[in-house]
């Protein structure tokens, strides 16, 4: 990943008040247009003219990309949202450049609509045996509780970040749209991406951070406020009091950009949606609300927690894989502290989480289960994905 | 203040969507009536009947409500937003009942509009004289490098809960409008206040804290989202994590008590009061935006880092006064921990800091003053509080 240098100078000024095309003003006009659509194809032309950026950007109906969610979603609910009219999303960071080309056929298959494929852009850590044995220490009194020996703990779930592998079969199977969460990847293999000219998005949790993907030119931006769920997209700074809440972070990257930017975090039904529209959304990224899709490989215990009055107590913690992400508080949250020294770097302190985390789930308990979610969690309804999608854009 | 027990069983099932007298409907309704109210005297009669609830609740024109802000304002401010339309407010909690009873009369003659008084409600707490010396530990260096006797450390500011004496002061006085930070005072003083009929605001930063409050009667609950500079108002839970951002806690609160709302938390602009009000805010609490106008008392350190770039990074901090509050990262947040164990509690660790704070000040440092500020400092304008009244209401 690059530095940061320059990301302050190439920022427009925030006070600014310059007319914007991407506005609330083009997203509601839209709206009106494609409410017409149906059946009244005659309008289609005038239509096609007054739709919003991203409509256009992706050839997408409306304005709603689902959040790619590792571990608790697959092809089926990107193709049931990319069928819908949306932007479905494929999570790949868990996939080697095998499982990558098979589910990316799948998908081909199970859609001809535009789709989007994430990837992570983390620096892969220098594995610390000093870390590993503090961290297996403090879950010490689960293994003996659980009669599980710590000497086995496997190598645990891997993340990879976005390599030239990925990027070769991107190259073959080339998908409308790429988005990177934790920055960018590098000069070289950005360039690789953009040689068969997709689509790039990635994630802004600050200011600076919107600025900097900007001057790197990705078609639009994730303004990801802190009631997200999931991983932070954090990538240049780690300073938690950086994050800030959507009603800040979205008029403030909005004012600072002039790439479409995308709203996250707390975007959870058509009232949200109205509300990022009001502070500048070109479109909105909504991942909880997708969680109890049956498209959604959401596991039981993560969505009995979704189910249950737990949901709306969320905090990010660093535990479950060693960077801040926002989920369901359970008993190894409340055990530890949230976000704990002790946790090895991303993606390391998963390992010695993984056997906890099978043996309770097994028992019916989510206690180690990372139980990600945002903190409008409440919202989850359990209907089709296409049917979230929909209501999120009947506004 | 009363126990939290039986908050959840009075709570409304927040997953329900039933229909609300109190929307973003009668709100968008409301600003158009207001808009046609000048010289056209003729509609007045309609648009009284249109009303929005917090307007016809506090027989104000604007859904506006200017924060109470200790320490940066007096009575100009509030009394040039109630002027304008909005309702303004006297932060008391630093008053004892001769200032007051000073501060209403002189209030009284500025304005013969609605106008606020707003009184914390904590528990005093027990002096330690272990943390007070911990915290002098703390804060020895900076005594020694400003040449300071830490012997001489005086008691510091008063922040005193809403008492009989205040009672008796706002029964003389009687302002249309009291409100609460930190809970509510006892059921007994409750009683006082009630018994000369003004109406009574409260602040809710969760559902729980809004289900507590409405049980209680409260005429209108702000909720306070994370993005808020200043104090945050949370009783039930010291738990940080608890507290969310606008986007999820406005929409949660709505969808949980039949009591009118008022959004704060990242309110700053137009915009922004547009998205609370798609949201289901009734109306909404502005601060930061204020701290700028001529009419506030906010110090020079203080407006400087407001126009300075500084004022994008805020944080929730202990140090000021043993309560978490957010305020624009300076040197005593960087150096010490943001949340400090060592802080004693609420207000007493303001008494060691004071000596500092004035040192540094007197340099023209704001590196130990609290420069409260919410997510959106950004926003603040050095215009009067009738312009950022009108300005907030013109969506």
């Amino acid at each position: 990943m690059e530095g940061a240098a320059g990301a302050d100078s190439i920022c427009q000024d925030s006070h600014r008040a310059a007319p914007k095309t991407t506005g609330s003003e083009g997203f509601s006009r839209s709206r009106e247009t494609m409410r017409s659509m149906p059946g009244n194809c005659g309008e289609i032309r005038g239509s096609v003219q007054r739709m919003t950026p991203l409509q256009s950007l992706f050839e997408i109906e409306h304005s709603i990309v689902q959040a790619p969610m590792a571990g608790v979603q697959g092809v089926a609910l990107a193709a049931a949202v990319s069928n819908a009219g949306g932007l479905g999303s494929l999570p790949c960071a868990m996939l080697d450049a095998d499982a990558l080309r098979r589910e990316l056929i799948e998908l081909k298959a199970l859609t001809s609509k535009p789709f989007n494929v994430n990837f992570f852009c983390h620096t892969p850590p220098v594995a610390s045996e000093e870390r590993a044995a503090g961290w297996r220490k403090a879950l010490a009194p689960y293994y003996r509780d659980f009669g599980l020996e710590l000497d086995d703990v496997p190598a645990g779930p891997k993340r990879s970040p976005f390599d030239h592998a990925a990027a070769d079969v991107l190259d073959d199977l080339r998908p409308a749209v790429v988005s990177f969460h934790f920055g960018l990847p590098s000069p070289q293999l950005l360039a690789r991406v953009r040689a068969f000219r997709p689509k790039i998005l990635a994630s802004a949790t600050t200011v600076e951070e919107a600025c900097w993907l900007e001057a790197r030119g990705v078609d639009a931006i994730i303004a990801q406020g802190l009631e997200a769920g999931g991983h932070r997209g954090m990538f240049l700074s780690e300073d938690p009091t950086t994050q800030m809440g959507s009603f800040a972070l979205l008029p403030q990257i909005v004012s600072a950009v002039r790439t479409p930017v995308i709203a996250a975090g707390g975007i959870a039904d058509v009232k949200t949606v109205a509300a990022a529209r009001a502070l500048g959304a070109a479109g909105v990224q909504v991942g909880t609300a997708y969680l109890l899709c049956p498209e959604a490989t959401t596991s039981s215990v993560h969505r009995a927690a979704l189910k249950s009055s737990e949901c709306r107590h969320t905090a990010v913690t660093n535990l479950f894989t060693g960077r801040p992400a926002r989920g369901i508080v359970n008993r190894l949250m409340r055990d530890l502290e949230y976000m704990a020294q002790a946790a090895p770097a991303f993606p390391l302190a998963a390992a010695a989480i993984a056997p906890l985390r099978t043996h309770a789930e097994a028992l019916g308990s989510g206690d180690f289960s990372p139980l990600w979610a945002g903190q409008n969690a409440g919202l989850c309804r359990e209907i089709p994905a296409a049917q979230v999608t929909r209501d999120l854009s009947a506004g």
